[in-house]
């Protein structure tokens, strides 16, 4: 571990630098390696706004400096308390003849002047383009008005500075190179910190806080990604400068609707008078909900004294303040209010509510690609980020850019589509989705689409057409019969789970989760079979028999080398499978379907079941006619490293039910496909013999909207980085491909890999180059924490990493309370993870950087943090 | 009939009438009557292309000239066949200074002549606000160049033509009074089809069109509405004219987005060459899937000859040509294959595709409010309008503009959220929705909202609640038990229908749903017992019992009076169903939960449950200590007339479960509604006494947020003009208020209603003035389809109006295909209707205007309609 954090460390540093070097040097460098998450922590106690703009030149400035008078220039009479007014300009370009901040600075010294209201001011910027100019420049670039001890204080900063008058991302080009985006965060974080909390000492302050965009919306900043993008992780509720001029209404709900597009809150607008009456179509289109403020007419002579303008507008800004106070003020309200509500209200899925108290309650602001923003009561009312690693429940797999583009995306579905009719219907999102979804996960074996809403009813279709092709195979009814003959169950294993209606329930083996109090009506209408599983424990990747017999596999993937297929053990599970098929009584019905999850079985625990075992079970039941399913539902679409497991497993079913990731995790959809001879089973001359499942959504626009973007964005290496193998695998990631992507070790990612140094084990361990189980999670530190004591088995594979604890009695199995204290310490350390019983997990989404897997990894599961949150002994 | 016809033409021409004289007289009128749709039939023959602009001033009309000098001069040789180019430009302001169409005409005559190439162009305007230039004036604004024989055409044309150069909404309503925009709609359409189609002859043409908005994509039109929206119905593909300036990447990529928020497709972006790039940050946000084409600099002085500049810019608009060109041949090639792939890869739900040709297939090509935009081959290809008369599987809610806001309001909700983890955490679109639904359809009796995908899963969920706090209530079990000691079986009306998943069919009564070829594992776990129905027949209310009486009413309203309660049929019904309940022998399990769908028996046949016999069923429950749950998945939301069903019955259940229009008809989302008592025996120490059930995306914020959304919107008289009894109630809609609304009777809506007349019929059934029980079909004419002698029975509730055909044998029941002519018929006169065996029904949505309900009506249900399109001898 000590090892793993200083590389760490150390390439932090390496970064830092490479970032500051490339700002002062003028010269483009290397490609940035992809930008960690900054460490949001966004303290609630003072109100905090983004000033937008539908354009350039619309007075964002002047808004800014106008918030400033309100606030720190109160009429009639001064404060009462101490007042400071954040004026943050993050990328100026023009400097220094063009300097906003200096604007704010040079008009408040002006306003308090002439009112006689004493203020202390300061201007000063951060970083400059400028080559005489270097880094950190406080000295040369820091103006002050006033003295201390004024009631009122004015401090105007910005961040960073271009001398070009272009936009951000053209003058870091030409000027100093890109800059992350990361970097701006980072230093807005900080400057946001400094300049809110700093030398306030014991006494009480009324703070406030700009942060003024530059040009539009959707301007671009330094890197080229868009400002409405950049700021994001922030979501710090905004205004918009609306275009009070001809065709200004048009840009201002189209800025509008751009910001909303990405999840931010606008308080309020605020339109030039030009004699046009603008506000009355904004107010109309905004339903009154959101204020539009209209400033006098402003001179367009530079030359003229702003003072008598300000004086004009100032019952305007008094309105503004007041409203964006207000609105800060009922955010806040709010957001203390929602447990206790929630509480009352909400009766959440798998929760004892007497075990949740209102403390335990997570309140999410908002999410952003694979972080929580969550609110919390600490010292101060903070929202902080917590990396969703559990995540919400497999669902997830949207980095920042995907979210977007599925908002927008889903946006257009709404707009174009709504929602429509799917029977005898086609429309494009249905036919695009069925048709990538045979292309992809149903390639090679799937024929037919079947949609619906969630993976417990794609599964109760599934059984209704293997049931249908079993019957029609074994000759059990023909269309006219409708008696009720014959009993049909299912072969399934220990320890699935195929859904929470009752239908999927009757597919799995008793458990926790089916006696009489939870489900009154089941029976348990199963054959079920002990699989065998495979675990890393100790450095070694073992395989447990039911018998207890145990194996040992030099590496994982030999686990999935179909060459197994000649071993004896192949013979054996053959040859028990056969027999426990012919000795199963009649009385207790017919084995109509064969149901499984391969390769894992997620809420039985993350079980990794011998592929070998599964792969065996489809070739005898396919041997007898029996038809195979697959719960693909958890394991589909890159969740274990490949499009499908079944990829993994090298076989594939009759049919398959997919769902969560399906829609890159942003709406729920499901889909059952199947082959030819399936679907064919159902044809005949009466709707009688036709499936009669449908839900009313159907194939919705929007889900198969989503479904056929994320299918797209997950396996193109374009918008992927963690796609190999031609499309086919996400990458293995280990410590060296982390250091050759940080520009450490100089060899292409995913062509070779270095030798010696710190990465000497990997290629001990001799199978590193071998991409086709791709897994995020470092090998090194994986295998370092299987042989941990706290930890009875580790299962590393695609975008899981999952370990259970050591535990006896009753602190085993589902009910388990037993790591309620480690999720409480993750959470505090900016991790939301949640427990399957003993049984903890991490999950990050298919394009989840290398870096923030690592550093997810690295605090979530090193043997510190795990033998620290729980109590081992 | 051919009263009502007469009566609804007459409207008409009234109608027709004073949009013209309103516009020609500079008069504000009195608020125009609700609009009805445009009837949208554009033919696909030939490309037809909206113009947008990111802000006005950006070179919209220089760009149409491009396009028609690149497609009517071709170079090296002239075109082979004639060509027509028609430029369309539906409202222009600065009239007769500016005037955009002839712009175009004047600088393709200049073009032809300096190039030589004949050509034949002409101008005009059709309306204009200038006094002296009253209405339709091709005489006066007609200018023509070249002559006939020339191969290539140019027709230029103005709409609508304002006077002062400001918004069409401002410049409209100083000049002009509003205009409606079915009014440009209407114009529009036959623009088109006179331009593209007229004067052709036998000769084969080539013809491109497009159609030049005003100002920027989000700028008002004459009515108010923003052009974005205006235009939707007809969904146009389009080429979005960007902007090259400072700022001009935002402003842009904002404009592109409000386009694609209403489910526009944009071929192209063209922006003027300013030297700053735009085109690479706009591409790169494109991701190079939609060409972005640079101009050359436009020259700045109005008096320089743009001739050359057309010269230098012609290989851009050639290109622009060609992409709009394939654009469109891709769309006309992909809506002809639809049908068959989609015969090929999907697998519809309750659809036995050999019953389903290609040509059955309907390709919906978008929605707009309650309207499908249908492709169809005829003699051409053709995009006409459907009104979506199932309401998509009784999903529908939207009107255009709810549409629109939802799509906005998901595009949030995506944005900020994504999805997010539902148990133990809180989020605002959770919460507000939890506490919609219980301030809503849950008034009075629910505390606790249970979040899940789908009706079926939400009435599974029900049963483990019910069942729990049956078992609870009755000692059945503590908490340690997991003994199966007890069959626990529903109480349950014959004929219902709860949803599609195993656990939800176990509660219904044997149907055709539900035999062994369907549902190998149903039993049917309950007492079913057969309702007393009540439908109007013969213009009379009729209450059916199953021992075959039959009583009568004086109105639809008697039926669901509580005072009925004292009645001596109340105590047959108790004593009835006591006695039944008492000899339920014990061996068969207990009766555990009532369950049923209030007032309406939807997939049953839509039949109206008498709400007296629902009533006592409950108080006999209740009495007993059985949960009752009410279905209300397909009742509740104002699908009845109220928010929920169980105001109508006037009794309130222990659980109810919601779906279907809760979320306004956009996106999956069910929830289940308990009481705290029923929430209070799931409390304990456990986990595993809680409800383990939960969907990966319970809650799901989208989901939420448009829930939130619709249901205010619906109760909102704001938002909503049917609401009438302060929220409480959908109106009761009849001849007379349509007339009322369209001004030609002129007592107020909703207040008294006109006597004598055609509306005799209505007052003599003297219960008009209750508003209780809303309806939004005409109930003159609901009355007279009842004595039509093909009609069984009709019922007419809330948004619901269905009828009961006729059917003997193998032409009754669910499946019947004995509607399928009719329906054939329907579709072609513009209703998508969908039957359930020979039952066929209309349905609306809340906010559905009553011009559109009667026109559904009479164009749905006129006895002719019925007659011709069913075979009844």
């Amino acid at each position: 571990m000590l090892l793993l954090s200083s590389v760490l460390r150390r390439h932090h540093r390496h970064h830092f630098r490479r970032i500051l070097k490339s700002f002062s040097t003028s010269q483009l460098s290397d490609p940035p390696p992809p930008p960690s998450p900054p460490p949001l922590n966004l303290p609630l106690s003072h109100p905090t706004f983004l000033v937008w703009s539908s354009n350039t030149s619309l007075g964002k400035t002047l808004v800014s400096a106008g918030l400033a008078s309100s606030f720190l220039l109160p009429r009639p009479a001064p404060p009462l308390r101490r007042r400071r007014f954040l004026y943050l300009k993050p990328l100026q370009t023009g400097f220094p003849s063009d300097s906003d901040s200096r604007f704010v600075f040079r008009t408040l010294s002006s306003l308090s002047s002439s009112s006689l209201s004493p203020l202390l001011a300061s201007h000063r910027v951060l970083q400059t383009s400028d080559p005489d100019r270097v880094a950190i420049v406080d000295s040369d670039f820091r103006e002050e008005f006033g003295g201390p001890g004024a009631p009122a204080e004015l401090v105007c900063e910005t961040m960073f500075a271009w001398r070009e008058a272009v936009s951000p991302h053209l003058a870091a080009e030409r000027e100093s190179g890109p800059v992350e985006d990361s970097a701006v965060l980072r230093m807005l974080q900080r400057r946001l910190d400094c300049g809110l909390y700093s030398g306030v000492g014991e006494e009480k302050m009324d703070a406030f806080c700009v942060v003024e965009t530059a040009g539009g919306v959707a301007s671009p900043g330094p890197s080229g990604t868009l400002q409405c993008d950049l700021y994001r992780p922030f979501r710090l509720p905004a205004i918009l400068v609306g275009d009070g001029r001809l065709g200004g209404i048009s840009g201002t709900i189209s800025a509008y609707e751009s910001l909303k597009l990405r999840g931010y809150d606008i308080v309020a607008v605020v339109i030039e008078d030009h004699g046009l009456v603008n506000e009355v179509p904004l107010r109309s289109y905004l339903r009154q909900r959101v204020p539009v403020l209209v400033l006098p007419s402003i001179p367009q002579d530079p030359s003229i004294d702003l003072r008598k303008w300000y004086d004009n507008a100032r019952g305007v800004f008094d309105s503004l303040v007041e409203a964006m106070l207000l609105a800060h003020l009922e955010r806040i309200k709010r957001l203390h209010e929602m447990p206790k509500k929630a509480g009352d209200v909400i009766w959440w899925p798998f929760t004892q509510h007497n075990l949740v108290s209102e403390e335990d309650v997570t309140v999410i602001d908002s999410r952003c690609g694979e972080n929580f923003s969550v609110f919390k009561v600490q010292d101060d009312d903070v929202i902080t980020q917590q990396f969703d690693a559990c995540a919400s429940w497999w669902t997830q797999g949207p980095d920042a850019a995907l979210q977007t583009e599925l908002a927008r995306d889903m946006g257009y579905a709404a707009g174009r589509f709504g929602h429509v009719m799917f029977p005898e219907n086609v429309y494009e999102p249905a036919l695009e989705s069925a048709e990538l979804l045979l292309e992809g996960a149903g390639k090679g074996w799937a024929s037919r689409t079947y949609f619906s809403d969630n993976g417990s009813t794609a599964i109760e279709i599934a059984l209704k057409m293997a049931f249908r092709k079993f019957s029609s195979d074994h000759g059990i009814l023909n269309d006219n019969s409708t008696e009720r003959c014959t009993q049909l169950v299912v072969l399934a294993l220990t320890g699935s789970y195929h859904g929470d209606t009752l239908g999927a329930m009757e597919a799995q083996a008793p458990s926790s989760y089916t006696g009489f109090l939870q489900q009154p009506w089941y029976t348990g209408r199963g054959l079920f079979l002990d699989p065998p599983t495979v675990f890393l424990h100790n450095n070694t990747w073992n395989l447990s028999l039911p018998e207890g017999i145990q194996l040992t596999f030099s590496s994982r993937n030999e686990v999935f080398e179909t060459s197994r297929d000649k071993s004896n053990l192949a013979e054996t599970y053959s040859s028990y499978i056969s027999h426990v098929l012919e000795h199963y009584p009649e009385s207790k019905g017919l084995i109509g379907a064969l149901i499984m999850e391969p390769v894992i079985q997620a809420a039985g625990g993350m079980l990794l079941v011998d592929p070998l075992f599964q792969r065996v079970l489809v070739n005898v039941c396919r041997s007898k006619n029996i038809p195979v399913i697959f719960d693909e539902v958890f394991t589909g679409f890159w969740r274990l490293g490949k499009e499908s497991a079944a990829e993994l497993l090298s076989c594939v079913p009759d049919i398959a039910c997919f769902a969560k990731l399906m829609t890159g995790g942003i709406i729920p959809l499901a889909a059952t496909l199947a082959t030819n001879a399936v679907f064919d089973s159902f044809i005949g001359d009466s709707k009688l013999k036709a499936l009669l499942h449908g839900h009313s959504y159907s194939a919705h626009a929007m889900g198969c909207t989503a479904a056929a973007k994320s299918i797209k964005w997950f396996k193109d290496p374009q918008t992927n980085s963690n796609i190999v193998s031609e499309g086919r695998s996400l990458k293995e990631m280990t410590l060296a491909d982390l250091l050759c992507d940080a520009g450490v070790v100089g060899s292409p990612l995913g062509v070779s890999r270095p030798v010696g140094g710190s990465c000497g084990v990997a290629q001990k361990r001799g199978h590193l180059c071998d991409n086709r189980k791709g897994c995020l999670w470092d090998e090194e530190l994986v295998y370092k924490i299987s042989s941990h004591p706290a930890v009875q088995r580790v299962v590393a594979l695609g975008t899981l990493c999952a370990l259970e604890l050591r535990a006896e009695g009753s602190n085993a199995g589902y009910a388990s309370t037993y790591a309620r204290s480690l999720l409480k310490k993750l959470r505090e350390d900016g991790i939301y993870m949640r427990p399957l019983g003993n049984v903890i997990y991490l999950m990050c989404g298919p394009c989840t950087s290398s870096e923030v897997c690592f550093q997810v990894l690295t605090k979530g599961f090193s043997p510190n943090s795990v033998v620290s949150g729980i109590d081992i002994t």
